[in-house]
């Protein structure tokens, strides 16, 4: 158990499960619409790789962003200027309306949660304070909320507040001030080993949750000084780091005694 | 019906009732902790009076910091700072302990919704965005919506982001905009007709729910250009003002076919 009041918890990848929801329903539109091009290689598409390269794409924005090199998106915003670069790069432009691609940008706003997400955020609500923190914009979060029933979070901290993005560690200071709490009070739930070691630094407990689909990637798009020691990936030496290592939300729900 | 996508509703007085809450409270713990004092006068002070003054601290202060005169606190601090002066008040200096001034201020926290609240919003929440929008700050808010199983809420809003108090028209028109929507497709739910006069210059639709518990004291409270208007009070002229008058939550989810 970790000494602790309130949970935060990132969003993609860590309580909804982006890939799999994103790359099957960009598959399922795809065959839908495959009749309207006589190119019939539509169908061949790699639908998971067009998935990751979007999340790729954010996460370049991000970071490119943090570094000073790119001004203050909403997450919506962002996600729908990469989807017109992804459609040029797979040969795909006027398959889609702008009603369609609006539509597309919007699955992002209704995605799966694991499994474990509800009914393990739920125990730990019994003596915890659940908190999303999220570089998403409000409104997707409100959409994601009221399309996966996530009423397990006692609240929303959205980096849209504060117009620049996680990891800037004047959002994470604001949120545990924001809970009348202290950084130590706090710990960040992810998936992201980067996105810990950085709350680590501030002073905020961390919990790694090992997701099956978790990529490497993720760690290699963002840009820390220390990157390489996380290389080794899930099981290695690295996760002593952090306060507590979990494979889902069942089990920091018991390891936290709830 | 009014043509709106989202409502954003006010806290003390519109979805929990601060008033009886508070008074019971308060008379409840002043009983349990009158043998500490010779002075058995303790049980006949006017705990409805000290609710009252304690809430009008809070509007006074509110116009104060608007007009520029007082810089922000967050509404818990405030509430600190207005309940040790109506101690001194009201000749209770030394009665409670720290730790117990603490739990009075932490009253606010914990307050019951009106019997109509959760059923009405959440039948409301089936076809619209439901979000409180408050100056209570977060940690508040986390505590009211936990004590109080306010799930039917889709989002919460602070004026503590902010650090400004509503009706600041900032407020009211970022709201809007992380919601993405226009002024009009947003309604404004509250008992406090300056408030909803304050939101409808600014384009947003206007809901007036008329509490019977409503004091024309919290208008009074309120600076407006315009509070002249409203003096009449309930069922008066001025209604016909706002979009919709309704008397309680579940009105207004079947006045939105809900």
């Amino acid at each position: 158990m970790i000494q602790v009041k309130a949970f935060l918890f990132d969003v993609f990848g860590t309580i909804v499960d982006w890939r799999t929801t994103l790359t099957q329903e960009l598959s399922s539109f795809a065959t839908l619409t495959s009749t309207r091009i006589s190119n019939q290689t539509l169908l061949n598409k790699d639908w998971h790789s067009f998935t990751q390269k979007w999340r790729n794409g954010y996460n370049l924005y991000i970071n490119s962003s943090n570094s000073g090199k790119a001004q203050f998106l909403t997450v919506d915003s962002l996600n729908e200027q990469i989807l017109e670069k992804l459609i040029t790069e797979f040969d795909l432009v006027h398959l889609w309306s702008d009603e369609e691609l609006e539509n597309l940008v919007n699955l992002w706003h209704n995605l799966d949660p694991y499994k474990d997400t509800i009914p393990g955020i739920t125990r730990l609500g019994d003596k915890y304070i659940n908190a999303i923190l999220s570089n998403a914009n409000v409104k997707l979060l409100v959409d994601l909320k009221r399309n996966a029933d996530l009423n397990c979070f006692d609240y929303m901290f959205s980096a849209e507040i504060w117009k620049c993005y996680l990891p800037n560690p004047k959002i994470y200071l604001d949120c545990c001030k924001m809970l009348n709490l202290r950084p130590e009070q706090v710990a960040i739930v992810s998936h992201i080993k980067s996105d810990l070691k950085n709350a680590k630094k501030l002073g905020l407990k961390t919990v790694l949750v090992q997701r099956e689909d978790y990529y490497d990637d993720e760690d290699k798009n963002k840009e820390t000084n220390d990157y390489e020691e996380e290389i080794n990936g899930f099981g290695g030496q690295a996760n002593h780091e952090f306060d507590l290592t979990i494979n889902d939300f069942e089990e920091l729900a018991k390891s936290m005694a709830c």
